[in-house]
C-alpha cells in the first residue's frame, strides 16, 4: 500500500465518518497530522457541535505527541488551545503536513478562525480534500495562502464530498435519512437490533435529530416510545406518516414530555425541518424513496426468515461509507 | 484514535487480508514497518506463494523510502533481496519496529529465513500478532530472542487468529469456504455478479482452489463453464454435488480440458482436498453449512425482488473481515 497524501487523508475521512450526524449542525470533519514524510502524530476529528474543531483536536494531540506532559493536556476550551498554540507552538508544527476534509473554518463563532491559527502555526503544507460551502466559514485558503503556507486543494475530494453531504443539505434545505435494521440476507420483521451498541447509536442519532418520521402502521403494531433514553438523551419531535389520523393516545410516543407531534401525510412538511431520520422498513422506504439522502443500514450478520422487500422494488444503491457498530455493520447508502 | 502498536498491527492486517486465499498454500501475512515511534515506512504483504514474504516486501519498501535509487529497487527475487540488506541495512532499521501479523519463518525454503534476517537487521522491536503454527516454519520467535531482538507477541491476536485460519487448516486437514453472491437485501436470483471486478476475484479464487462444489441444479440449468478465463488461469477440478449422477456432457464444464469431474453427495470426498471452494445459493448453503469454515460473500448494493433464504434457515455468523471489490462488498464471515 502506498503511504502518500491520499493514505493519510483516507485515515481522516474514516475519522470524521465515525462522527457522522453526531457534529449537527456541523459538518463531520477529520484531520490528520503528519511530521516530516510520514511521521503520523494525531488522527482526529470534531465530535460535536460546541467542541473542538478537528484541526484544533489534531493540534493538541500532535504537540502531546513531543510534549507529553505539556499544560495543554489541560485545556479543552477552544479559544484556550489557540491561545495556547499561538504563544507556545515553537515553531514545532513547521515540519508538519496537516491534512483536513474540509478547508479550514474562517470565522470566528463559538470557536476561533482554525485557518487564522494555522497561519500563525506555520505548517509546510496543508492538504484539503474539500472546499468550505458555508457563507461565513469560508475564505480559509485564501487566509492560509495569505500568510503564505502553501495549501493544495482536492486530494479525496470525492470521498470528501460524500463525507460533506449532510451538512451541504443542512445549509440547503434538509438532508433526511432513512434508517433500517435488516439481517446479512435482508430480512427485517422480528427485526430487534441485535447489539446494545446498535441501540445506543440509534438513540444518539434521535437526540441529535430534528424530526423522526415513523410510518403509522408501525406505531399502531410496535406502540414504540422513540425516545434516547438508551443515552440519557432528548426525544425528538415525530411526523407519524399516516393517511388515517386517528390513534390510541395510550401508545408511549404519545406521552413523551416536551415532545410534537405531528400526524400527517405531506412530505412537503419534511421540509420545515433541516435534519430527518426515518424510521421505518420497506414498505415505508419503497414510498419515501426519493426523498431520501441516504440510507443508513444496520446489518447483523444472522441470517433468518422473514420479509426482504416490498413487491416490484428494484433500486440500485452506492455505498458511501461503512463502520463496525459492535459486531453489527453500519453501511451508508445512496441511490443511484 | 489513538496511534500505538494495535494501529499499526491492523493496517498489517488489513493489507494482508487483500491477499487472502490468494497466498494458498502459504498463509496470508501483513507487515508493516515503522522507525522512531510513529514514522511509517511501509505496509506490505505476500501476495503469493513463491514470491517474498510480507517481511520482506517491507523492509525492502522502508528501505527505498529513504533511499529511493538505491538498486534494492531493482530486485526482486528474496533470496537477492536478503542478501542485499545484510550486507547494505548499515544499521538502517536499528530504530524500526517490524509489526508482523505471524510470527517470521524460521526455515530456508522456497525463500530465506525471515527470523534470520530480521536478526541481523536488529530492528528495535518486532511485533507478532501470532505465532507460527506450522513445524516446519516456526522458532522465529527463538531466533530474533537469541539474537537479542526485543519481541512482543500477542497484539491483535484474534484478529490474526481469523486471518491465519485458512492456513491452519490448510496444515491440519482441509478448508472450505463457501463463496455467496447476493443484493444488499439478500436476494441470489438473477444473481448476475454486478461487476468485473468481483468476477475476476471469484475466477482468481478458482485458479488457486484445489476444488471447486457446485450443486447439480445449478449445473443443469446455468449450464455453466466454472473455469478462471477472466485471470487467464487455471480451471479448477470440479465436484458436482448431486444424488442423481446423470448429466449431459455438453454442459460446458465438463469440456474444460485437464479437469476433473466428480459426481457425489459424499461430502467425505472434500477432505481429500486441502481448499475448497463450494459455490452456489441459500438452498446448498443449507445443506453443507456445517461443513463450511467461512462464507464469502459478494454483496452488489441493490435491492432485488427474489428468493433470500430457505424455509427455517436459522444461522448465527461473525463478521471476520471485510474489503470492497469495486463497488460490491466482499464479506467473510464465520458461523457462530
Ligand atoms: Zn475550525
Ligand atoms: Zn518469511
Amino acid at each position: 500500500m502506498k503511504i502518500n497524501d491520499k493514505f493519510f487523508m483516507k485515515l481522516a475521512i474514516d475519522e470524521a465518518w465515525k462522527y457522522q450526524f453526531l457534529t449537527y449542525p456541523n459538518p463531520s470533519v477529520g484531520c490528520v497530522i503528519v511530521k516530516g514524510d510520514s511521521e503520523i502524530l494525531s488522527i482526529e476529528a470534531h465530535k460535536q457541535a460546541g467542541q473542538a474543531h478537528a484541526e484544533v483536536n489534531a493540534l493538541k494531540t500532535a504537540f502531546l505527541k513531543y510534549h507529553p506532559n505539556d499544560v495543554i493536556k489541560t485545556l479543552n476550551d477552544s479559544f484556550d488551545i489557540h491561545d495556547y498554540l499561538k504563544r507556545k507552538h515553537n515553531d514545532f508544527f513547521n515540519d508538519c503536513t496537516i491534512y483536513v476534509t474540509l478547508e479550514p473554518c474562517n470565522h470566528v463563532g463559538k470557536t476561533p478562525s482554525c485557518a487564522q491559527l494555522l497561519s500563525e502555526l506555520k505548517p509546510k503544507r496543508v492538504v484539503i480534500a474539500h472546499e468550505d460551502i458555508n457563507k461565513e466559514a469560508k475564505g480559509g485558503l485564501e487566509t492560509l495562502e495569505k500568510a503564505s503556507v502553501k495549501c493544495e486543494l482536492g486530494c479525496m475530494k470525492k470521498e470528501a464530498y460524500e463525507l460533506l453531504y449532510p451538512f451541504i443539505k443542512w445549509n440547503s434545505g434538509s438532508f433526511i435519512f432513512y434508517k433500517m435494521a435488516q439481517t446479512i440476507n435482508g430480512t427485517i420483521d422480528g427485526g430487534k437490533i441485535s447489539s446494545n451498541h446498535a441501540l445506543a447509536y440509534v438513540h444518539a442519532l434521535r437526540d441529535r435529530i430534528d424530526l423522526l418520521v415513523i410510518g403509522g402502521n408501525t406505531v399502531r403494531v410496535d406502540k414504540p416510545i422513540l425516545d434516547a433514553r438508551h443515552v440519557i438523551g432528548r426525544a425528538p419531535n415525530v411526523m407519524i406518516y399516516s393517511k388515517r389520523k386517528i390513534f390510541d393516545k395510550d401508545i408511549p410516543l404519545f406521552k413523551v414530555p416536551n415532545r410534537e407531534v405531528v400526524i400527517s401525510n405531506d412530505l412537503f412538511k419534511l421540509l420545515d425541518y433541516k435534519f430527518v431520520m426515518i424510521e421505518g422498513g420497506y414498505n415505508l422506504l419503497d414510498k419515501l424513496k426519493e426523498k431520501v439522502d441516504f440510507l443508513v443500514l444496520i446489518v447483523t450478520p444472522k441470517m433468518r426468515a422473514g420479509l426482504n422487500i416490498e413487491n416490484n422494488m428494484d433500486i440500485d444503491f452506492e455505498i458511501i461509507h461503512e463502520n463496525f457498530i459492535g459486531k453489527d455493520k453500519l453501511i451508508y447508502l445512496k441511490r443511484k
